[in-house]
């Protein structure tokens, strides 16, 4: 049976070790590292991830602020925010929580976000920098934590053939790159793929974002594979991942739970990017 | 035997097809699309390069003017120039031609053209438009000639599995990006790559870029596979890709030669590219 990839320690680990280094930058510069997070209509995951980062950015010393916007709000609204919000300079790190309500056009808001203070990584200029490898000023939070969990299992990532299931914005592409950025042999997949598993069982490292509960089965991985499961779906009463964690554990040598897997490093992240801003703001 | 590929013609196509619409833009709007060359330093491959941008463009009826400036060009110069030519509005097109001088920082350089003048497509606000599938201004100028070669063979990409042999910015990368927006499974592999060999042959579309003459020889090929050769080498005293044509052209089913591949597609991708900038410009 596998290892299993305690997110939750190694994030804690994470915020642990940031904790006093937020005290110091904070006796030292009079500054307190600040987060605001819009927050437009209803969608009951939404709330939950923000009050998570909420309650994430108060145990670190960090302050933060949510602007919760009705489900009616105009995209010009938004806009006009964001710009305010960039001329701030109390605020450090500005996040739109996605997805907005239909009839928002998401990009159009995300472009406004100044890169300086883009601690989703989102903006198409930090995207820009990670698809050119020249340091982008925030890289995304999931994939980088992604990263962190991966290094930890001690398996190289270098000359690994790596397999990336799913394409999305904030999850498959920008972590494919950053893991092609050190040396693996990166393969994406998604819904289109003729014959998932026969990809699937390629990969040394096995990354599955699709939002499909379970559908990554054991016959599917490659004896010893790293597997991580990005995925978080409600099955009934429980959250399962995209990966069938029972008989991907029998075949994996490291594989992530969830919950308690990628969840937690996605926040650590956050944290992190938003300390940087702040730390860059006083120099 | 496989189909070849003929690059030029379908270049010839594309640019006999754009010269009567210039002809129609230019007559009704009075403005003359041009581009502008920034070129430093002897290279010759560059000053080859350089020529043939500046023949295509007199060719099509469109203006080009190359600043070529010596070795010793400080970068403050360079970024002034370009800023300058940001101002012009005559400008369309800004390219400046790679690589830069040791000593200049080429990504300082780059990121300071318009992307709205971007025509090789490599502001990272261009990149990371494309990274995120959301319509670059443009896209740059070899992966877009290699999508419209392998649409001339017919092969779908949609499904396909896809190999990417190199990494690079200016084709790798996004070449990869581009087919996975067209629902190719896409691998990236490089020098790193444990066994080229085992991956490549796994491709029915392989692109390979990487800059070493014939390095993917036939056996490293499957049967019937569409094969893309970026390579430009010189080898005693021929141009070779990096795809050993002979052994391969008898496993592929369609195969680009060198030169005459992908070399023409480029440039017409440009003046593609450059001409899109002037019909933008007078909107």
């Amino acid at each position: 049976m596998g290892n299993i990839i305690n997110g939750k320690e190694v994030s804690d680990k994470i915020r642990e070790s940031m904790s006093a280094q937020i005290e110091e930058f904070k006796n030292k510069t009079g500054v307190v590292p600040r987060l605001e997070v819009v927050l437009v209509g209803e969608d009951p995951a939404s709330q939950v991830y923000v009050r998570s980062k909420e309650k994430a950015c108060a145990k670190l010393g960090m302050e933060s602020k949510t602007h919760r916007l009705p489900e009616s709000t105009k995209q010009e609204q938004l806009v006009d925010l964001v710009r305010t919000l960039n001329k701030d300079k109390k605020v450090h790190g500005i996040l739109v929580q996605l997805p907005l309500p239909k009839g928002i056009n998401a990009t159009k808001v995300l472009d406004e976000i100044s890169p300086e203070k883009d601690v989703d990584g989102l903006h198409p200029y930090n995207m820009g920098k990670l698809l050119k490898g020249e340091d982008p000023l925030f890289v995304s939070c999931t994939p980088q934590g992604i990263i962190e969990l991966i290094k930890t299992t001690g398996v190289p990532i270098k000359g690994a053939e790596v397999v990336v299931v799913g394409r999305s914005n904030i999850v498959g592409k920008p972590v494919a790159l950053l893991l092609l950025q050190q040396h693996a042999t990166v393969t994406i997949c998604h819904s289109r793929t003729k014959d998932l598993g026969e990809v699937t069982r390629r990969a040394d490292i096995l990354i599955v974002s699709v939002g499909s509960p379970q559908i990554v089965k054991g016959d599917m991985i490659k004896k010893g594979a790293v597997v991580i499961d990005v995925g978080v779906n409600r099955l009934s009463d429980k959250l399962v991942g995209d990966v069938d964690f029972e008989s991907a554990k029998e075949v994996a040598s490291f594989i992530t739970p969830v919950p308690r897997g990628v969840g937690p490093m996605t926040i650590a992240m956050l944290l992190k990017n938003t300390f940087l801003a702040a730390q860059r703001g006083v120099k």
